[in-house]
Parts: C-alpha cells; sequence; structure tokens
C-alpha cells in the first residue's frame, strides 16, 4: 500500500485540517498515513475525528460532516519535537532544526518508511529538505514546481511555479524535460506541447531568458515538442501542454490568477446585492457559480508537485483545509503509482547527447 | 482646444473603428482630432459615418447606432503614405518610414500642432517613434508603459506593462517616480502608496531585480511612500496604488489577469447553457455579468500611457475598436490637461540629489 507522509504541522489551519485531511485521504483513496508533528496534537486531533467526524466546507459548498472509522485506516503517528515557522530562512532552519516536522517527513520517504511527503507549510524549507534529504535527479541542476491549471480544455502545467527566482536556459530546458514526462504520465497527454511564457509570439520577443530559452528548446526539437512562445492571454485557451518560465515570473502568474477569479467572485456576488431582482439573479445563478469555482480552486488540485528530486514531494497552498490536504494526497499516490521521477531520470539518460 | 493625433492605420480595426472612435471622442469630449494616415481611406470612413454613423457594441453591450455632425466637429487629416505592420522591428521601422502614420502623428505633437498621440498599431513602433521624435525626459533611462487596472477599491497603476523587458534597479526607482506622479496628477491618489511586484511578502523574497529594487525604494522612503513587496493575489485587493515592476512581469500579469477573467466569463455562459434551468439564470444574470464586464474590460481603460518621453503617447489595445479607442482619447486628454509629463520632471528635478 502506498503510504504518505504528512507535514502534520505546516500550514495556517495546522495541525487540524492537515489531520482532517489525512484522514479523509486515507479513507477516498486507499492509502497508509504517516503523520509527522506532535505527537499529542495530532492524537488530539485524531481522537476528535473519531468521536465527532469532520466538517467540511470544501470547494465552496455547504458545511458537510463526514465521519470515518479509524480502526479501518492505516495511519501511523512519527513524532516531530520541532516546527519551521513560515519567516525562518530555509537553508539554515532545516539545518538547525533536524528534529522538526517538515524534515522528519522527508526523512520518512529517505529511509523508504514513506512513499511520498505532503507539505502546506513553509515553500523554502519543503524544497530545501527535500534537496537535502533526497537529493537531486542526475542532470537536473534545481527541483522545480509544476502546478497544474484549469483551462477550457485540458489541464495545463506551469513549471516553475516559485522554487528558483532567477534562472538560466539551461534550466528552463530542464524544466521543460520534467513537465513534459509529468504531463504524459501524470496528466496522460501523449506528446505534451511545449510553449514558453512570453510577451509576444515571435522568437525575438522578451527577456534575454525568454529569448535563449527559445532558442534552446528549437534547438532540441527532436526531443521535445516545443511549439513556441506562448502569451499570458493564450495559457488558458488549451493551446498548450506545458509551459515554461522561471520561478518568479510562474509565481506572480499563478498568484494573479488566483486574485483575478477572487475579485469576480466577489464582484458577481457584490453586483447579485444591488436590488431585488439581483437577488434573485444570484441565488438562481449561484449553483452554476459554484461549479465553476470548483472547476478553478486549487484546492481541487490539491498541490503543487517538487520535480527534480529523488522522492516525490506534494506543496501545498498554505490555507490548505481538509479538502486540499485530501487532494494533495491524492496528487502525491498518482505521482507515486506512475514513477513520474524514474520517467524524467530515463529521459535525461537517453537524451544524455545533449548535454555533452 | 486639446487637440489629439491618432494613427489611423494602427490597430486590428485600422481605419475604420480607429476613424469612428476619433469622432465619438472629438463629439463627447470636445477635443479636436488630427486623423494620421492615407487620406483616401480616412475620407471614405468620414463620409461613411457623415451618412451613416457608427454602428457600436460597446462593453459587450447591444448594437447601437450613433450619429454625428461632423461639421460641428474640429476634425483634420495629416496624410501619411506609409504604414509600419505589427511584425516589423521598431527601431529599423521607423527610421525607414519617415511617412508612416505612426511617426507623423509623434511629428505632430513634435510640432506642436497636436497636444498628445493615440496609438493602437505597434506598439514596439509607438514606443520607438515617441523616443524618437519627443525625447526622453531628463533624468529617466528608459520610458516605460503605465496601465491603469480595475480593483474592488481604487485603479492601481501597473508599470512597466511592457515597454522594457530587461530592467535594473533603477529604471523601478524610476518607474516608480512616474507611477507616483500619474497615480497622483492623473487618477486623483494624494499619497499613492507603492508596492514592488513579488513573490512574498519579506525583503530577501524574489529575484535579484526585485531585492535590488526593494532596498533602493527603503533608502528613498523620504521621496516615495513605499509600503513593500506586494504578490499578484493582492494586486486587485486595493492596498496598494502603483504597482512597479520590469516590463516582461508586467506585461505576463496583464495577459494573465485579460486570459484568466476571459476564461471565467466563457465558463459562465457554457455553465448558463446545461440546462432550462441554467438558462433562466443565465437570462436573469446577463446584465449583472455584463456590469462588472465593463468594469473590467481594457476597452472602458481606452490605453495605456507611456510615461518618460517629453510628450504624450496613449498606447491603445491592437484589438480596440471605436469605444477603446473613443477611451484612449480621453486618457490622452486627461494626461495632457493634468500635464503628468511635467510633474515628472518636476519631480526629478527635485530629488536628483539621489543620483548625485
Amino acid at each position: 500500500m502506498t503510504r504518505i507522509a504528512i507535514d502534520a504541522m505546516g500550514g495556517d489551519y495546522a495541525p487540524r485540517e492537515v489531520v482532517a485531511g489525512a484522514v479523509w485521504a486515507a479513507s477516498e483513496y486507499g492509502v497508509a498515513i504517516e503523520l509527522v508533528g506532535k505527537q499529542d496534537r495530532i492524537e488530539y486531533e485524531l481522537d476528535r475525528i473519531r468521536n465527532e467526524g469532520i466538517i467540511t466546507s470544501a470547494g465552496g459548498f455547504k458545511d458537510k460532516k463526514i465521519k470515518f472509522d479509524l480502526s479501518k485506516l492505516d495511519i501511523k503517528i512519527t513524532p516531530a519535537t520541532e516546527v519551521i515557522e513560515m519567516g525562518e530562512a530555509p537553508g539554515q532552519a532545516i539545518r538547525k532544526k533536524k528534529k522538526s516536522s517538515i524534515v522528519l517527513a522527508v526523512d520518512a520517504v529517505a529511509n523508504e518508511s514513506s512513499d511520498a511527503i505532503v507539505a502546506a507549510g513553509s515553500t523554502g524549507a519543503a524544497m530545501a529538505a527535500s534537496l537535502f534529504g533526497l537529493g537531486r535527479i542526475p542532470g537536473i541542476d534545481r527541483p522545480a514546481i509544476a502546478v497544474t491549471l484549469p483551462t477550457m480544455k485540458n489541464p495545463i502545467v506551469v513549471i516553475d511555479a516559485g522554487a528558483n527566482s532567477n534562472c538560466t536556459p539551461d534550466m528552463l530546458y530542464q524544466f521543460a524535460v520534467m513537465g513534459t514526462t509529468f504531463s504524459k504520465n501524470v496528466l496522460g497527454i501523449e506528446v505534451p506541447r511545449i510553449g514558453v511564457l512570453n510577451i509576444g509570439e515571435e522568437a525575438g520577443k522578451g527577456n534575454e531568458l525568454a529569448q535563449a530559452t527559445y532558442k534552446l528548446l528549437e534547438e532540441n526539437q527532436d526531443k521535445l515538442n516545443f511549439i513556441g512562445n506562448i502569451e499570458g492571454r493564450e495559457i488558458f485557451s488549451g493551446i498548450c501542454d506545458v509551459i515554461v518560465c522561471d520561478g518568479f515570473v510562474g509565481n506572480v502568474a499563478l498568484k494573479i490568477t488566483e486574485g483575478t477569479s477572487s475579485m469576480l467572485f466577489r464582484m458577481l456576488k457584490q453586483e447579485f446585492k444591488t436590488d431585488p431582482l439581483a437577488r434573485i439573479a444570484g441565488l438562481i445563478a449561484k449553483p452554476f457559480m459554484k461549479r465553476i469555482y470548483r472547476k478553478i480552486n486549487y484546492e481541487e488540485f490539491g498541490g503543487a508537485l517538487l520535480l527534480g528530486v529523488k522522492g516525490i514531494t506534494v506543496i501545498s497552498h498554505g490555507s490548505s483545509k481538509a479538502y486540499a490536504i485530501k487532494n494533495a494526497v491524492r496528487v502525491a499516490k498518482e505521482a507515486v503509482e506512475t514513477g513520474v521521477n524514474k520517467k524524467i531520470a530515463e529521459f535525461l539518460e537517453g537524451t544524455n547527447e545533449r548535454s555533452a
């Protein structure tokens, strides 16, 4: 049985919502769970779930109560006495706090007690701990975060979504390799189309990094299905499966997507309050709006994969509640079962004449 | 009377929609217009408007016919025999095509026949022509594009929205100066709050450029109201008035905002087709959705200002129709009347001890 190690102390709603999401995932996906964190607090939450169940308002829907028979689920606790806080410098923190929940969750995968990590705390700490504890895949200079986004057609992968603020063209080439492997093996896209996020279609557009990356991908079109530059306006049109960019641009792009949709939903809500007719319209439109909200909500996608390390780390949104954590566990499970990491290593071994 | 020179040949719907927008603006804002482009084509469009009026579907609303008495409007034509196409290299094109509509529109401002330029064609050509024909404001290394975006509260300014793909911290400092002056004088924000677009709040976050810009703005807090980093998720929350970034990131951010909202509106439309109840909901919700669509639509804002040149150039969306052109003329008129360029020069003169 696949076992997922979860940093029970990471995230704005830890440990309550993290433990709840873990239990929910164990029940829904038939995975085993290793909860890493402060034992008494985790036990308290498990007791609570045993007695009261979970109350969840997933995907913007009304509160729902779910009960579980914990005796039928495979959940173990690995005690961790320390916690890395959001503000701490990641590299320093993981060296200093060797008994922290994120470091021990990574250790659990390194020593094969679990198969993957789910972490909703400091992204930097999760990355540093994974890099240090699991090591890099040969041929990958820097791990990157791959985020799956909804579009009008198939979901797309944006890589890097925030791991590396300063990048080289070689790094972006490697992101393209990792994104392609992910899209193919986890999302089931046969020949993923790769685009470079840019401010125009022509090869000469954009900053130095985008221009050099375009050239490098064009030279390697026998290995990767590079289709050219893609503008921000088009990324949701579904004309591309993997979007490559540096982690600074990728992170800004993701958060702006989030900010735009949240503003639009709030504006709609406001409009639906302006007069009695508006209220009626709002009432009728509500279920349809919720359906869309679910489609685009990060909770549905659950988490982003850190690709390029020898192991699987799923990074969840800091504000993840139980539902998002449950889905992050699903992402981790799929990544384990499809062996995306091994596939990346194989791809690079098969094409290492490029770097030679 | 303020006169606006318009590149009648620039944009996807030129000259028809550009001429229509110009006439509309002359009538609505009481400005004089100088249409620069192929004389016969402009005359043909003016005749058409004289006889038939303008049919417009502004802001997603139903077609509306507007009639004008052209004899009461101050519209002159300045013939230009050449046109710079979208694909041409801007610098080369403006040197080669001295009789092009964009070059002659800039000339009209340089020789004071008009007060500002509105251009919906190649952004690169409009920038190059303005820089070459009008010159830079002393103390500004590179002009930048300032775009006004709607938020839940006041509109915000994003600068640079695409003029400079590779930037230095000094350039971003100057963008902050220009954005502040614009926000204060054109948008009426008394003490504009400046944020650096970044991927986290802390000073140490982001790429090298963002980190160095943070430091530089922090050191100059006596001159500018710098409030720190701002994440993509927050830009629409209204906690900040001026958002500073390099033109690559700014352009990606803008286009993603556009892409996200267009996807959401399309998703809503799809949902409202799923069953009879949905259709009714859609019918009732339509006017409310349209009101929001208008709020966030670029047509409403009309155009972005090129700041940092000694003159006013408003850059319109390439797909501008009459309504967007009309609003771009409004932006140009406001910029002329508030003298934003002179204010930028004054600010820099007043604080030039910084660069010393």
